[in-house]
């Protein structure tokens, strides 16, 4: 046994049961290794970033970390990008990057680089591998590593030689700590607070809002407190939909968010962290907690955050039972093709146990919107704000549901600009036959961009500085893009059209794209 | 004026005159800017990696180096591969990366990174623009920096309040460096080396090859020396033609450069690097040059080589007269479309002064033997061996002869695996009505890896690992991707086909594509 193998045992024996790939040639032994562990399923992306977007994905739907296979310095900093939308929600991925084989590192061959500089600004675990008899563990160290408090990357650097001498064996999954018992004095100080019945908000994000008991938590708390309660801007997983307590998110504009905010004495945060404005803008406060207000975190290192919140609520006395969304859905939109109206058509059809993956931006306002009374679903976000993560999620996404076998679609709303970052997702959604309808929302330009302009002060560009920002001279077709990698596709120009071509790729097993035509303002 | 202004006007002034741009919200300035120093062009790409890439190009073809202007940590990964492949070769880089507010940093908002982490990974020069006071002398020691000695990628961390706030005005250009003397002894003791009649090779790069005096000068020094005279393999720029003296390229191939040195006694080596093999293999050597073969390394830090060159080749007293490519193209091919059918078709249509971006890989094998007799042009390689460059390189190319005016076509050979990288780039060729001729060399597998499994040893692979390797289920579609974004394309199956459809695209104005369907293997 090689240690490629002995490799790909291990991460099978830890659960690990997919990777996905972008090798080269100092990655041929683990590649050859795939077909000796079938427990390890090896999809392939044409461009790292789809690769270390659709092992995030992946992990945010099943729950478990997928594998990443990228080759060099170069292909990591390809897929660099999606995984820094990863680490920044804290999810696991178990990232290997193949080297030279340590003898040929002192040679300078043309792809040599600092893969450890480029792996440490990813501010997780990174272990370079110095021998076969050692891989085995250092695998399961990087297993545990990825899914340790509430996730990271975990990068291990594979060199060519370590794959190919002679390993042991396989390693054992390693035992995870045991969860540290919840800070009594915490709870106890922040029941106190709120008891006050001061103005009150509770900001939840992170692993409270990825299922039915942590948003109960927060829901009886919020009730018992009379609090606000808000979910971060940009949740990895937010469960939703008629049945759920509803919460509100807070927005991505800081004047939107300081509104949210307004008047607050206390904001009790738990799994995410206390509001901040995503860029700078000129004498705009960075600190969006209005002054006076008191910040509470609840949990912290190895606290589970539900329990937590369960704990506060019952020394609140909160009630049991609380308001959840009712079910709701629009009425099929007809006439003009506008955002409005893309997501009535959304809201009207979103299958129960979709999967949703929001990369949608601007155009993209009203859907959450008209969704919220939709059958139970879950929606994934642009956790680290870097754009191209929207079509890997989906794919990654596409895969665990796939493996489940439990019938659930993937949705990708889709903006126009940041799908040409990772525009080759669609080939893999199609080799791997998965269930992901791609609604792209074409408005022909960078439309954030052109709000962003004048939210920084440049109020009267002029026709360079427009054309930075714009998509069109030539219009992208994206129906003939994914043609291309195997995706069918339809384009929309009207409500009644855009709710028909959903409807059938809705109604499709395999991969579909419908191109809705926007205006270019909301 | 504020530091964006004063910025671009530095830049300006030391020659920088296109800026390739994929901004964010923290670069609004820099954009809105651009507007008022009409003298930089700003040129959109829609991924980093076609930016960077373009800028690349740019360097190679103009002999001046473009700016870019990248937004925060995760776009400057995202151009951060063809950022290494111009920083292996020395290709000058103005590398401008926003960064939020100096007083934001703090908040660790979503897409706080650590930018000069991955600015230091490229081994060049990396500074933080503090002030706005300062931002224009830091512009200009920039591009001081990137246009030094041989060249290199000059990164400026421009935060964003840097970038707003009030700035003095724009900085004057730095003088560059005098070149020191040559070594005359270095000189001396290479000549007497070779005048003891010993099997010789001269292995050139760099500068040297990029234009005719270096080329005649190594041509000079290999006839009065009888040395074998050899190219590096993947020169960033490299003259060749009719009427050029002809030099062979080190195979990619260990096995294949092996053979090319085999018997020399003495290498010597000007403007690149003793060579290696690309890759390691089990139980191959690593270091090419053979045993008992003494390297000579002519020249060094501050001189110029081509001058050292023609020193040695008067010590040598070397003939002023050298033999030269002479003039041959292949008659046009018919039949079936091949590798070998298509390079012919290429070398029969060639035009004079074209510049070839060369990702062609394996199925490109034949093209630099079937042109070497067309009419005079230049070769551009794969500097850094990380793929996906061809296609920006060849769009930096076409901006560069474009403005020149002087009317040179670009020819984009490119392999489908490594088009899928950087495929955006056709839509910023089309937007700026580039004259480049894109030739995708479909062979529907990652060939060069079928190859590499093989080489390491993997040589019974499974249907798994096969499917790693392979571009097909679905089969990509170039031409429905080209018209995507907006470039006029056909697909040729026969070797007819294929040379009516290129000659078509050449005589274009502007951007074209050819999908050549090949066998997959050679």
């Amino acid at each position: 046994m090689n240690g490629a193998q002995a490799l790909i045992r291990t991460l099978a024996a830890c659960g690990v049961d997919v990777c996905f790939t972008n090798p080269g040639t100092s990655e041929m032994h683990f590649v050859a290794a795939l077909d000796d562990v079938p427990e390890v399923r090896g999809v392939l992306g044409l461009f790292e970033g789809v690769v270390t977007g659709a092992a995030d994905g992946y992990a945010r739907v099943a729950g478990k970390p997928a594998a990443t296979l990228l080759h060099l310095g170069p292909c990591l900093a390809n897929g660099w990008a999606n995984l820094h939308n990863a680490r920044r929600w804290f999810t696991p991925v178990v990232n290997i990057v193949g080297d030279h084989a340590t003898h040929h590192k002192r040679f300078d061959a043309p792809l040599e680089s600092d893969i450890e500089a480029l792996a440490g600004a990813l501010k997780g675990w990174v272990r370079v591998s110095a021998t076969s008899e050692q891989l085995a563990d250092d695998a399961a160290d990087a297993v545990a590593a990825a899914t340790a408090g509430r996730g990271q990357v975990a990068t291990l650097v594979l060199p060519a030689d370590v794959s190919w001498s002679d390993a042991r064996g396989p390693a054992e999954p390693r035992t995870a700590p045991a969860s540290s018992a919840r800070d009594g004095n915490q709870i106890d100080e922040i029941a106190d607070a709120l008891r006050r019945g001061e103005p009150t908000g509770l900001l939840v994000g992170g692993r409270v809002v990825a299922g039915e008991d942590g948003l109960i938590a927060a829901g009886r708390v919020a009730a018992a407190a009379s609090a606000k309660l808000l979910c971060e801007t940009f949740p990895a997983r937010l469960a939703r939909g008629a049945g759920l307590p509803a919460v509100e998110r807070l927005a991505y504009l800081g004047e939107l968010a300081e509104w949210q905010l307004a008047g607050l004495r206390h904001l009790v945060v738990v799994d995410t962290t206390a509001p901040v404005s995503f860029f700078a803008y000129p004498g705009k406060p960075g600190e969006l907690t209005p002054d006076g207000c008191t910040v509470h975190v609840l949990g912290g290192d190895g606290v589970d955050p539900t329990a937590a919140l369960q704990a506060l609520a019952e020394a609140l006395g909160a009630p049991a039972d609380i308001d959840r969304a009712a079910a709701a859905r629009p009425d099929a939109p007809t006439g003009e093709l506008t955002a409005e109206s893309m997501a009535a058509a959304i809201g009207h059809l979103l299958p129960e146990g979709a999967i949703v993956s929001d990369e949608g931006n601007t155009s993209g306002l009203f859907v959450p919107g008209a969704t919220a009374g939709c059958a139970r679903h879950d929606w994934l976000t642009l956790t680290g704000g870097s754009i191209g993560q929207g079509m890997p999620v989906a794919t990654g996404a596409g895969v665990a549901a796939q493996a489940s076998g439990d019938g659930r679609k993937v949705v990708n709303l889709q903006a126009d600009g940041s799908a040409l970052y990772t525009i080759q997702s669609l080939w893999t959604q199609a080799r791997e036959g998965l269930d992901v309808t791609t609604v792209i929302l074409n408005n022909r330009s960078y439309a954030i961009l052109n709000m962003e302009l004048a939210r920084v002060g440049a109020t009267e560009p002029g026709p360079t500085a427009l054309s930075m920002l714009d998509l069109g001279r030539p219009d992208l077709d994206f129906c003939a893009l994914a043609t291309g990698m195997g995706v069918s596709a339809e384009r929309a120009t009207t409500a009644d059209e855009f709710t028909a071509a959903f409807e059938r790729a809705l109604a499709s097993d395999g991969p579909a794209l419908v191109e809705a035509i926007l205006p270019d303002t909301l």
